[in-house]
């Protein structure tokens, strides 16, 4: 890891900041367009609206063009062109003159938060608005206003995108984030962007024992339509998985657990976070809040977990103006796409490995003991003598490294060098 | 539950409380005549004196009629009319005149507590005592006493009765209490008084799911010769049961579990306790010593748990004069009714549920969402989406409500609606 | 136990420290014929060097019979007469003269400890060494020194021996320790008098339920080969057993779990060392450093756990000439075989009961209960009844003082007169 994987992922981050993302629509399409150019291999695919999946109906697509709020002095005071914030998500076309006090229905500021636009949706009720600081609307005087949204709400479709990386056998890792969310860096941005630099560098691995899954979809209804696609070939192959948001900031690293909370994914996001910072932060499954939902759910049951920085919902910035580029860092970009890596990394090596002999091996005719009896012993010999302890069968390298106290990283050069001297073999 | 409950109960245990019971005997027979007054289908029944039930015999039968101590001027300073506890259960017919130095190994008082009259019994070796503050002890001149005691002790038989309220099926919920205490409160006219109120209450209830069998017997000897004719019935169809004693004073709420310990009964008894008071006291099955002690003995093994308000052994009063009509309150009677009430109702409503597809459904459609994507949602949206989330077929309510952090009675009413539109459905 | 029994053992180490042990050679064979005057069932056996076990081979036998050190002014300044300690086991033999600088490197000393000389061993890698205090060799004078050691490293035998002693069954309880180390007390002449100790205590036994092997080994080597001759044997009939070292001091007690850590003598070792002294030490499995590396490797996993008083490696004499006869100490001794003949207790009366019957048992007509029924029950009392309550075949006597609170050594005379009285029946 270098810091250019940092400034490469906030560069991209601020390119697709100004795009207005929504569940359907061009702005997923030109998000998805972009990440293709690092990632030649992306597959993008188009779900009709009206399709079913579930319980759910693939919504009419939605564009818009233009809005904004002129006041009743002729100025216009809110524009959709500033900031993507300002119209409530799948907001239908308007152009009406209104009364402020009518208006103010269709009004959504924070009186907590009085210089943050708060970002607010209605995709499966009709309707529209607009979203402001409480300083604006606090501002704004009696009388007539003209307000103009220049939306399309018509059948088209729902944009998703994957990419699968083959590696030596079938079985897969899910990765999955989502593109729906307007102009916000840390949920979500932060997401796509550290997921497609994980993808980049799984692609120039060479013998990666597993095949990797990478979902890009809008939140919801995107992972609802890839999971009834996909329903029985994932439950068959995959063995782990993330779900990515929330990755950017540079404050803590969170996890929250799969739905039946001791799945692979479980055991190695929280072996890795714990190594990386003893202070992360564990949040329950009644916490949830992201695709995890989805890919969680009853009989789906993936085993998929949460790696986050900051996670939705427990910080002040969470889906309003101020989740910006500066919330986003070089450095919390580069700290979670370390933490993913370093779960990738665990389960590629963590295998079983049972000792090819009763007793001690006679290290020293190796050299892989000191000479001398004196004592004390060095790490390496202790952690040599600890690893082949349990190498019986029964214990992962990742059980290996919680029972022993280190990270799989430190405990598999020297399970890989016993392999090598033919001490332990292994059965995955 | 309204406050007449607790006092129509307390009226209740002031009408039984001076009759003098005994293991056997005419003082069972009125009690049990009394509770049937408002328990119309309640079944009493009579066992005879040498009846074996295991280990044990069925004792001859003892009645008392009167009792007293008559001191050297001539005074009548000891009298069963004033309270039946002077005289220790089971005591043979006497009529003597004896030395104040040779009465004293027939006293019996306790000198931490001067006021009060402890409460002794010697069922199964022939004696006679009488039982005195240690106040009144001190006072007795010295001289010769008459001491006379008119009661008999001859074949006869052991009276005990049991009541079924018959449900949708025939697997039964067992509550039993005891009713051969004399004149104390707590310990022991709490339990049969609050078991006749459940039993009133749960006979108006339409389509019970479970049946429930109320048992009414002697201590030990009575569950024994209970349990040895039923035995076989009741280890194929009890799923559930509390033995009730202790349940009148207001001080605490008291849980001492079953013998194994994680049946349906502790996991239910507990989960109501902590709702109802967090700080009610647990109990170690070692500290056992009521009914529990046979239904939970080694192959008997019935899914019995104990919950009480301040347990047998543990509050001052315990097996004196002083476990009195003040000690128990409408209010505390009234406690140990809700703690038991919820105990049932959270046993005819724990179920097992399925979701009836993937992934999470669309609530909003059915007007079960809020219409807006906003920063955060609502309590009912986030218990309708806990329940579900939870109800995968493994979990039953009970799970679910531990799981969620809330009490049964909160969960299910969300889990009747689920129901209702028909996104989950009962497996049980 | 009677004071007796540790100032005997303390004479014995005292009678077995002047010898000087090694891995090989006429020490081991000198400590184990005066071990068998006390064992007349103790079988000595020789392995010829250049047998295969496992991973090893049997070295060579060494033998030493001189080694000093001449300064340049013609003083003999170490001396082996003076303190085995003073070579390096198995060193070569030599005779030469160097000068101070070169003689460095085969000088050991401890700087932290400068009035101890360190035990160093070389027993796989040909060399030769002194070890001093590090006071004695700041005290070494510039110039030309003679180097003389008149060892001998030769085909030969490796030596051990076992005794077994039969008990009705042919289960067994294996004791292991080793006899290779030169003159230091607890680490480790504490466990091969201790271990013979209880050997000798043992055979004075009748009715034994089990039987008893003792195995007295030289280190890690003699264990393997022990291992490789009886692996099959062992794992079919051993149920339990102890690793004896450092039970020598009087400082503390400690105890190291089996590889498995759940075996029948983990629960024994804990259980008794619990009620000898609860602030007795627990350390880790990866802490081991004793023959039960070799009795726990993968695939023997016999269930070896270990009983000490100060942990080898824990305590700053160890492995240094200040593990020394005032280190150990009789009441030390005594309290390490009190504890390892408590745990063989332990194992001898740990059987599971079933209940004859029913319900309680009227304890009463068997005078075992109170007369009267009073506030409270005798402690007797309560531990029968408690005992009964849990005979139902699943839980071991074992289980049940744990369960109870009590030490298993409380407890057995009392489920002995339960079963006296045909109140429980054993299964085991």
């Amino acid at each position: 890891m270098n810091n250019s994987d940092g400034q490469f992922m906030h560069y991209l981050v601020r390119r697709l900041f100004p795009i207005c993302r929504s569940l359907t629509g061009d702005g997923v399409r030109k998000t998805l367009a972009i990440l293709g150019e690092y990632l030649p291999d992306l597959k993008v695919k188009e779900v009709p609206s009206g399709t079913q999946a579930f319980d759910w109906t693939v919504p009419n697509e939605w564009n818009i063009r233009d809005g904004y709020l002129i006041d009743p002095a002729g100025k216009k005071v809110i524009d959709f062109k500033n900031n993507n914030l300002h119209i409530v998500s799948y907001s239908e076309s308007i152009d009406r003159t209104i009364g402020l006090k009518d208006l103010q229905s269709h009004l959504y500021s924070l009186p907590d938060m009085p210089d943050a636009i708060p970002y607010i949706t209605s995709y499966y009720n009709q309707s529209w608005g607009f979203c402001l600081t409480q300083k604006q609307r606090d501002s704004l005087a009696d009388g007539e206003y003209r307000a103009v949204i220049d939306s399309s709400l018509k059948p088209g479709s729902l944009t998703y995108a994957d990419l699968i990386i083959h590696g030596e056998c079938d079985r897969e890792v899910l990765i999955s984030t989502y593109v729906c969310h307007p102009s916000m860096a840390n949920n979500e941005l932060s997401g796509p962007v550290v997921s497609t630099m994980l993808a980049m560098y799984l692609s120039k691995q060479k013998n990666l024992r597993y095949t990797y899954r990478f979902v890009f979809v809008p939140e919801t209804i995107g992972s609802i339509v890839y999971i009834q696609k996909n329903l029985n070939y994932l439950k068959e192959h995959v063995i782990a998985g993330f779900n990515v948001s929330c990755v950017g900031d540079d404050r803590s690293y969170s996890y929250l657990p799969s739905r039946l909370g001791n799945t692979l994914s479980d055991r190695v996001a929280t072996h890795v976070l714990k190594h990386i910072d003893p202070n992360y932060r564990t949040h329950g499954f009644l916490e949830r809040g992201s695709d995890e939902r989805q890919y969680c759910s009853v009989g789906v049951d993936l085993p998929i977990a949460s790696i986050m920085r900051s996670k939705y919902g427990t910080y002040p910035e969470y889906h309003t103006s101020k989740d910006d580029l500066d919330l986003v860092t070089p450095m919390g970009l580069e700290g979670g796409l370390n933490a993913l890596r370093s779960c990738v990394s665990a389960i590629e090596v963590n295998r079983r490995y049972r000792c090819t002999q009763y007793c001690e091996p006679q290290m020293g005719k190796r050299g892989l003991y000191s000479e001398l009896g004196t004592r004390s012993i060095s790490h390496a010999i202790r952690m040599r003598m600890d690893i082949l302890c349990y190498c019986d069968g029964n214990h992962s390298l990742l059980d290996i490294a919680e029972l022993i106290g280190c990270s799989i990283g430190e405990v598999y050069p020297f399970a890989n060098e016993l392999e090598d001297y033919s001490l332990i073999e292994r059965l995955d």
